[in-house]
């Protein structure tokens, strides 16, 4: 049985100002919390409704079975699924270092958390471990953001500092920063290393200044449209993943 | 000044039942409205504040001028801008005929208004003047998707059918019907042709079985993760997007 504190403590955690202070996040669902428990990221406690049987219990996590009812006042899912974890936020700290392969993402300001959701689900696809986040990017452990990344959030690194910072740790590096602009290199016809920075910008006002001072190299996805007055952008996740696609092809075919 | 019942007409428009019932929709904010008026669609009423102007006034258009409370009232914008418009819902029969170079679209029960809007905008960046959609994708005329197509909707033809005239319709064309699964033909490898049909599939369940009949080439973007528990899936819009550039690239430099 739920207590109403333990009911109101997990329905706080909706709100980031409750996940700063006790620095925990919720994920529901099955395939979601199995890819939290596989992970080195440490889950705190599991509430579950009679169906779910989890695979292996876990020492360290205490398991308490609820009602549906219950998991309906807990759940912040139109459908609340049959378990729901309360995760400790991993404290990730990126050392800034980029090996030979590696691509990283930096998010200069991405707002929605839809777009992050799906930025942090592509990364992981594309096999990219790292997303620095300005610390105006949207969190990363919103409800709405966990359960769209599909359990990548499980997989992928995810820091917050300050623009400053990013910048002045990147700026010494000696990998290229590409950033994506309306106007720049022709993605398709230019030369692209194995490894480097992608910096992605705001959804309305792109990449600021302060990054753009950075970028080694501007690259642009063309348009295909056959009139002038045609779409005037790409949505920044669309972007981010047509860019991965492009990195990741070139290496795969050995035509970097 | 706005009458009780003109609020509740607009309003009214936020439910899809409305919009069938009046085919009409609603369209908000200076770029969409303007894109809109551009376009074959049919504007049928502006509301503005003192501080919009109209670019040319429109004989055919009724304009009404109201204050900045009656638009907070009638918005569905949780910052409201200076125009509303109610436009037309147009008739779309498309026809199916597919030319030389021309990439269609067909939705399978994309069913997330988000995804549709995104597919509706990269289309219009890519060239893609049609959408065919099943009767169960979502309605692209509710506020979200309008919203985010950034004003394509004014640019792309989008039509709803049952699937089962859909198949029929495709299944006599001498088009490729390209389909993207997560087992196929790496698409990187394949040779793509100019023209053809694109299907999308389900949020959930992918390209249903009846679609699956039609599909010619079955083709998968690669996944780059590094481990054997990794992302299992991109989402809709995302391989809508990497899918889309890749046909465009290769005509572009002619690698078809």
């Amino acid at each position: 049985m739920l207590s109403i504190s333990q009911i109101k403590q997990i329905k706080n955690l909706q709100a980031k100002k409750y996940r700063k202070e006790h620095n925990l996040f919720i994920a529901e669902g099955n395939r979601l919390v199995q890819d939290l428990l596989q992970s080195s990221i440490q889950v705190s406690k599991i509430f579950y409704v009679e169906s779910w049987t989890p695979m292996i219990k876990n020492e360290n996590i205490s398991y308490q079975q609820i009602s549906k009812k219950e998991m309906e006042r807990i759940s912040g899912l139109s459908t609340p699924s049959e378990v729901l974890a309360v995760v400790k936020v991993p404290v990730k700290q990126i050392d800034f270092k980029i090996s030979e392969s590696e691509l990283v993402l930096v998010l200069d300001d991405v707002q929605d958390p839809g777009n992050l959701g799906t930025i942090i689900r592509l990364a992981d696809w594309f096999g990219i471990e790292k997303i620095i986040c300005t610390s105006g990017t949207a969190d990363a452990y919103s409800p709405k953001v966990v359960q769209s990344t599909m359990g990548s959030i499980a997989r992928v690194a995810i820091a917050y500092y300050n623009p400053s910072k990013i910048v002045e740790q990147l700026a010494n590096k000696m990998v290229p920063v590409y950033g994506t602009f309306l106007k720049g290199e022709n993605i398709f016809h230019k030369k692209l290393s194995q490894n480097g920075v992608i910096i992605l910008g705001n959804e309305g006002n792109g990449i600021s200044k302060a990054f753009e001072s950075i970028v080694s190299h501007r690259i642009t996805i063309p348009s295909f449209s056959k009139t002038d007055c045609g779409s005037e952008s790409l949505n920044v996740a669309v972007a981010a993943a047509i860019v991965c696609s492009e990195f990741r092809r070139r290496t795969a075919m050995d035509l970097t």
